[in-house]
């Protein structure tokens, strides 16, 4: 976990930490089994986002969230940069461009924000605030797109966007700014290559949710719920705490659908102009939603050590005369931040039960605690955020065992998260049995793929089908509940976000 | 100049130097005595921004360019991430916010945009795309600032912001979406604390210029030209090579004028509430446009070392049986990417003058050849970009020479800037002395501090104040050039931009 200046980050984490604390020593957290309340409440206590602004729909990042949201982006881009590159296009995009594809308008005329005034004068044409770039994008592919050796091209943002969501907002998960939208678009030469790049995406996405212990579930969504102008939807889904799944990414295959509409041809070595395929997939802060939900828990935020802005915090247990235990403080503090390692020492004037408090709702991995006794015996107190755990570790060992026990901690969460979710995918064959186990999770359900009866799952359930799992054995004898027919496949069915 | 993960890097940036080559060999570029044209058409060819974009003032980043934003953005976080915190506010802006203060609202007004509609539904309230955040981020600072114990609070955020320019646009210049707008507000308990903020803000700007190589003038602008709803304004201006001058950055001290309309108070020790002071200061994708337009030259780019995406080019010259010199430059390339230099090999089929030609179009501030006699040899030629010396150098000394040659780069880029810069600052005594002087660069002209004749230099010159030199001796005996009367200051006067 390379960090750029360590003693930059150090100063400036220890502002952030500070920030704002007399709120959170008032403050008291719901039960987690209170989902929503305690996901809204830990929102504001641990200062990810502030959702006091007075537009419905769009929140402010608090600097601590936004520390977080700096390292799982770092981690978004280090996936990508290996053969995409970073660039930015134009937020506003021209009504003309923006109508040009029939489905695509479809799916999103009734969310689109409109610019219609510059000053007082009445714009000439209107302007839409992007909802997603492809219609921005895609005229300059036109021009950048000549010759098969153009291809492929692996362009991605990372931007605001906007959509006039009409339903529940609710910070991180459904916004009206998406502030963090990470969208690549790819050009290739043939459908093939284009399909291949899907589950590239989809690769790098589940390696990206790995890397926040937080594990993922792929499957190809229904027709009826694909992209508009797509040809196939692949996404990857959370299960939240409540039961409830998160869609945290997607990725289209968008064939030439879009390259028809916006003219986008290359010449293949034999010297003819053909339309050309394209993809495109994205993730947002949902990816934030996701891990702050997953992980955390009574006392508050737990993060994976990896995006966490404070890895380790250093708090001395003072008595009179600890001139020395402070000392000790300090220089160990200093040896972890010259190993790479995010350090907060924390020598406020607040008693040590306040500090625990506060640096666990805010998801410290560890805290070290050194005492007149330890310092006497050359040794320190370490203890995880994720299981409570504590160990007496030699001074002189604290930085090894430190980054040791960083990696367990992410590997506990992960394997926490995993079982957690497997214990909640439910094979069904049957409406009812599927209904029933709705609260606690994923239910597995044939179905013969046609679209009525998986319409009518949906109606019966009273729930939504994810998709068909991408890693999927043959199903066989089992039959689609609806129709009684022979089921090809079976569908992750559950309740959305 | 440490960079996060070499390996990576090194592949993205061999998949940038070979976006649109063909383009790029066909290219020529004009004079850059023909500053405008040369301007535009470098941005193009060098691929920085596509102006291609189907609206006015909105223009695209190419993948090379937005490298050396990148870089150059960091440069600005890791001076402020020593006592500022990162956050991000929302970009739009409800109109009973906006026009709270009256001075700030008369500022911008006409150049506002406005979204009105929300798919097909009339919004209630109309809502600004921020011009700059001041109405979105104070609300909340009503919210965050209660003691004196919370303050100073310095925050800053890079974000997208927006003006309906009516003037001719142009791009990284003068936008209608500022991409990269790196804003800063903090809170101070009193107003000479913000005072020091301000002058704090012009040296780090200073400070991140250096960095870039580019030299600014801080002065204070005259009251007609400060910042609407702030008590003063002190901004950096660069000189351009056809004389102009571009603003690079501004800070304001705002007083506790915008506390007194969005109710920021914070509790002082005796338990009085006290009306916050505040400052806010910014820069733009500006600074990108004045290191290219200073350091540039008739081949292409002249990259400062610590902002060019590629630092040195690795090329081989190659005849028949070359594989001993390939080997030698692979082996070379892979040293200097591991000694954290960024590095490119380019093994491409062109002749080595047409790789030449690109990467010094590309601005690289350091090529090495390595051909069969220098192997031979066991020697490299160096080359640099900013004065086209060649030398040789031994390949086990490469890394070492290297790294002093970027530092020389550096160097000889700043004194060269700062020499051409102080050629042509012209100490005045008349109005029609300072007209002559006009095309060459910046008068310093006395004046009385007036408005009044402060206007009427800057109409009868055809220029503009830009202000008092923050650094500036007691002027004696010098006299105002409009009323005569004796001139406690002299002004710096110059063509805009």
């Amino acid at each position: 976990m390379p960090i750029s200046n360590a003693s930059l980050l150090y100063l400036q984490i220890k502002i952030a930490g500070d920030f704002m604390k007399e709120k959170e020593k008032e403050a008291t957290l719901p039960d987690k089994k209170d989902f929503s309340e305690w996901y809204n409440e830990l929102l504001q206590v641990a200062e990810i986002m502030d959702v006091r602004y007075p537009v419905k729909g769009l929140y402010v990042w608090y600097p601590f969230g936004f520390a977080i949201r700096k390292n799982v982006y770092n981690i978004i881009r280090e996936l990508l940069d290996t053969d995409h590159m970073e660039t930015m296009f134009p937020l506003l995009i021209p009504e003309q461009e923006f109508m040009k594809e029939a489905e695509h308008i479809k799916g999103f005329e009734d969310e689109v924000y409109w610019v219609t005034h510059g000053g007082t004068s009445l714009l000439d044409v209107k302007l839409a605030l992007r909802p997603t770039s492809e219609t921005a994008i895609y005229p300059m592919y036109k021009l950048w797109v000549r010759s098969h050796a153009d291809l492929p091209l692996k362009l991605y943002q990372v931007v605001n966007t906007f959509r006039y969501e009409t339903k529940h907002t609710r910070p991180l998960i459904r916004l009206r700014e998406i502030t963090s939208f990470k969208e690549a678009h790819t050009v290739h030469a043939t459908w093939e290559e284009a399909a291949k790049q899907v589950n590239e995406a989809i690769s790098i996405y589940t390696e990206f949710y790995r890397r926040l212990a937080v594990p993922v579930l792929a499957s190809k969504r229904p027709d009826w719920d694909k992209f508009p102008g797509a040809d196939y939807t692949i996404a990857v889904d959370a299960l939240m705490p409540d039961g409830k799944t998160l869609q945290v990414g997607t990725a289209h295959h968008l064939g030439d659908n879009f390259a028809r509409t916006f003219d986008i041809k290359y010449e293949n070595p034999a010297g003819e102009q053909i339309y050309a395929n394209q993809t495109c997939y994205g993730i947002s802060e949902r990816s934030i939603a996701a891990l702050i939900s997953i992980h955390g828990d009574n006392k508050g935020l737990v993060l994976p050590p990896e995006v966490a802005p404070i890895q380790i915090v250093v708090i001395p247990i003072v008595f009179k005369d600890s001139s020395e235990v402070i000392e000790a403080c300090e220089k160990v503090s200093e040896l972890l931040q010259k190993d790479g390692i995010r350090t907060k020492l924390d020598l406020s004037d607040d008693r040590p039960g306040a500090k625990y408090y506060k640096w666990e709702m805010k998801g410290v991995p560890l805290r070290l605690e050194i005492g007149p006794r330890d310092l006497k015996n050359n040794v320190a107190v370490l203890v995880r955020r994720d299981t409570g755990e504590k160990q007496q570790v030699p001074i002189d060992k604290i930085v090894h065992k430190v980054h040791e026990l960083l990696k367990s901690i992410h590997q506990n969460l992960f394997e926490k998260a995993v079982t957690d979710l497997q214990s909640r995918i439910f094979t069904c064959s049957s409406l009812e049995d599927a209904k029933d186990k709705l609260s606690a999770g994923i239910s597995l359900l044939p179905w013969c793929g046609e679209k009525k009866c998986g319409l009518q799952i949906e109606e019966k359930i009273g729930a939504g089908i994810l998709g068909i799992p991408t890693e999927q054995k043959e199903s066989q004898n089992v039959q689609c509940p609806v129709c009684g027919r022979d089921a090809s496949v079976k569908v992750y069915v559950a309740k959305k976000y």
